[in-house]
C-alpha cells in the first residue's frame, strides 16, 4: 500500500522527483508523473510568466493519465521555490571576489561584470498570483518558509505545502509553522542544503541519523532525502520510518532532464563510481550545496568566505561559466550530484521510477 | 537467520558493539558478548600486558556462555587495535599549541608539559604475541591496516580480520589485503574515523550512501556503521545490503561501560535530544573524530591545523582535562558520541543488545 499522504494525491508511487533547479523543467516532472510518482517542478529560477507557462505544459503532459489531477482538481505536480532572504548588495566584497576570478577570466578571455540581478528571487506575491491560476497540489519550499501571509496564501488554495529539514530542529520549527509534511534532507543529498535555522555545516545530518530522530520528533509524515539511489535505499528509509522518499540524481541522466552537456559527462563517470568525490560547495550560488568536485572547487576550496552573498554568486561566474561550457569544459560549472550517483540511468525517466520502486511492491 | 558471517562464530546476533577507546573494557565486552552479540576490546590505549589481563577477563566471563569460545576454540571477542603511522614530534608546533592553550591552563592552575609518548601504539610484535596467547577470534583495525607482516601473524592465529573503510576506495583496497569482512564507517558514526587513503573529510559519505556503494563494489561482507541506534536503523541497515551492524554510541550509558562522569552527563542530554549536536574534531587526539559540541571545540574550532599530530594532541591536554573533568566540567573532554544518540540506554547492555535486535527477528 502506498503511504495515504501519496495515494490522497491519486498516486501510485510514495516517490517524489526532486526539484532541481537548472537541470529540469516541466519535461521531467511530466514524464515522473505520468509513471504514477510525484514529478517536481523548480521554480526558483523561473519568471512568473514562464512558470505560467511551465505549469500549462505539465497540465497538458498530465492530461494524459487519470492521476493528473487530484480529486479535487489540482494539478498533481510539486512546485518548488526558495524563500531566501533576498542579499544586501556588498559591491566591495563582490568587487574582489572578480578580481580573485581575474586569472581564469583572463585566460577565457571573458569579462567579468558586476551582477545586474541576484539571478534567483525568492517566492513572492507575483509566484503566488500564478500557482492561484494554475493550482498546483503541492508546493514546497526550501531554505525554510516564505513569510506567514503568502504561507497562507498557498495554504488557502489547498495545495500541500512541504519543506526541507536539515536538522531535528528545523523540523520542529517547519511543524510549528503548519506544513502537511517535512522532507527530510540527509547531509548525502545532491544540490544545495536546505538549512536555515543554523548555518553551521558540522550539525549537519546523514541520512540515517536525521530521519529517524525527525520521525519521532514531529507528527507529520516524513519524506526521506539524501543517498537514496535504488530500490534497497527505499527500503532502508522506509524501515527507518519515511513514509515516502525524494530522490534527485538518480534523474539526471534522464532524456527528460535538462541537465547540461558537461554535467551529463561527470555524472555518467560518478555513476560508474569513477572521478572526483562531491563536496558541499558554496561557490556556485553563496550557499552550501553538494556537487561533484572540479577545478573551481580544487583552487578556490569548495567552501570560500569570500563566496558573494546568495544567489549573487551564480552570476558572478556566468560569463566564465558560459565560456568554458561551450567548450565541453566543467571548470566552472555546478556538477549537482549527491553522494550515490549509483542510481543514475540514461533513459526515460520511468525506468527511473521503475527501478526506485522494484521489489518495494509498488509502493 | 543471522547472517553466515556471525553464526560462524557461534553468535545469535549480526551485531558488533563498537570499540570504543577510553569509554570501556572487558566488562562491556563480556556483557555483549553473553547477550549473543560480539563484544569488543578497544586495545590501542592498552600496554600487552593490560591487554592480556582483560582478555583473560572476558575469557572468564564468557566461560558462561556456550558460545564464548568458537567451534575452533578462539574467543568470541573483537580485539581492536589503530594502525596509524607513530608521529614525527614537531616539538616547537607542540610548544606554540600549549601556548594557545595557556589562557585555560592558568586559569585552571594547570602546568602543560611536553607529552612524554605518544599515548597510544599502533598495534605491533608485542601484541601480536598476545593475540597468539589469548586467540581472539576476530581482531578489527582502524585507520587501515598493518604492514604486511604482522597482518600476516594474525591471520596465521585463525582470526577473522575486519578494518574500517569510509569510502568505496578503502574498502576495495582492504579487500585487496585480504580482509574477512568491512565495517562500512559512515560519517553519523561517533568516535575516530577510520580514514587512511585521504585526509580530506569532504569526501567522507554517510552510511545511506556509503553502504550500498560498498556492498556493490566487495565480494566481501560489509557491515554497517554510523547512525544505527534502534531495531529500525538495523533493518535498514540489513535492507541496504548490510550483513550487519556495528553500534557504539547506544552502548556508551550502559552500566558495563567505563564512560567518564562529564560524558555521561552529555550523553544522557544528547538522548533526550538536548544539548549541543555532534562535529568532526581533531583538537583532543590529532585525528578527526566525532563528539558532541564542547567549550573547547566551539573557542578553537572543532578542526583546527595546529593540533598535534595523532595521537600527541591528546597528551597536550591531558592535564586540563584532568583538572576540569575533577569539577564535573567538559570543557576540554572528547565527548564521543554519533549523530544519533537516541539509542543510549542506562542499565545492562542486554538492554541494548535486546532494543537493537527487537523486531529484527533476533538476527
Amino acid at each position: 500500500m502506498t503511504h495515504p499522504w501519496f495515494s490522497a494525491l491519486g498516486l501510485q508511487h510514495a516517490l517524489i522527483q526532486a526539484p532541481m533547479a537548472g537541470s529540469q523543467g516541466s519535461a521531467l516532472a511530466v514524464a515522473v508523473g505520468r509513471a504514477g510518482a510525484l514529478g517536481s517542478l523548480p521554480a526558483a529560477m523561473l519568471s512568473p510568466q514562464t512558470l505560467a507557462q511551465e505549469l500549462q505544459a505539465v497540465a497538458q503532459g498530465l492530461a494524459a493519465v487519470p492521476w493528473g489531477r487530484t480529486a479535487g482538481g489540482s494539478l498533481c505536480v510539486n512546485v518548488n521555490f526558495f524563500c531566501h532572504r533576498p542579499p544586501v548588495v556588498n559591491a566591495e566584497a563582490e568587487a574582489a571576489w572578480r578580481t580573485r576570478l581575474a586569472g581564469y577570466a583572463a585566460s577565457w578571455g571573458v569579462e567579468l561584470q558586476a551582477a545586474a540581478g541576484a539571478g534567483r528571487e525568492p517566492f513572492n506575491a507575483a509566484m503566488a498570483e500564478v500557482l492561484e491560476v494554475h493550482r498546483p497540489a503541492v508546493v514546497s519550499f526550501h531554505f525554510g518558509l516564505p513569510e506567514a501571509a503568502l504561507l497562507q496564501r498557498v495554504k488557502a488554495l489547498g495545495a500541500r505545502v512541504l519543506s526541507s529539514a536539515t536538522t531535528v530542529e528545523e523540523a520542529r520549527w517547519l511543524q510549528a509553522q503548519g506544513v502537511d509534511a517535512v522532507v527530510a534532507q540527509g547531509l548525502e543529498a545532491g544540490g544545495h542544503r536546505g538549512l536555515f535555522l543554523s548555518e553551521d555545516l558540522s550539525g549537519q545530518l546523514g541520512t540515517m541519523a536525521l530521519v529517524p530522530q525527525v520521525v519521532r520528533a514531529v507528527e507529520l509524515p516524513v519524506i526521506a532525502a539524501g543517498g537514496i539511489a535504488d530500490a534497497a535505499g527505499v527500503r532502508a528509509a522506509r524501515a527507518l520510518g519515511a513514509c515516502g522518499v525524494q530522490v534527485g540524481t538518480a534523474f539526471l541522466l534522464c532524456t527528460e532532464a535538462g541537465t547540461s552537456a558537461v554535467h551529463r559527462t561527470a555524472l555518467q563517470q560518478a555513476a560508474r563510481g569513477q572521478g572526483p568525490a562531491t563536496a558541499l560547495t558554496n561557490l556556485f550560488s553563496g550557499r552550501p550545496a553538494r556537487g561533484l568536485m572540479n577545478r573551481l572547487m580544487t583552487e578556490l576550496g569548495p567552501i570560500n568566505a569570500a563566496t558573494p552573498a546568495f544567489p549573487r554568486a551564480a552570476a558572478a561566474l556566468q560569463g566564465l561559466r558560459a565560456a568554458a561550457e561551450a567548450q565541453g569544459v566543467a571548470d566552472f560549472s555546478p556538477l549537482w550530484c549527491g553522494q550515490n550517483a549509483s542510481g543514475c540511468r540514461e533513459g526515460a525517466a520511468a525506468g527511473v521510477v521503475a527501478a526506485l520502486m522494484q521489489e518495494a511492491g509498488g509502493r
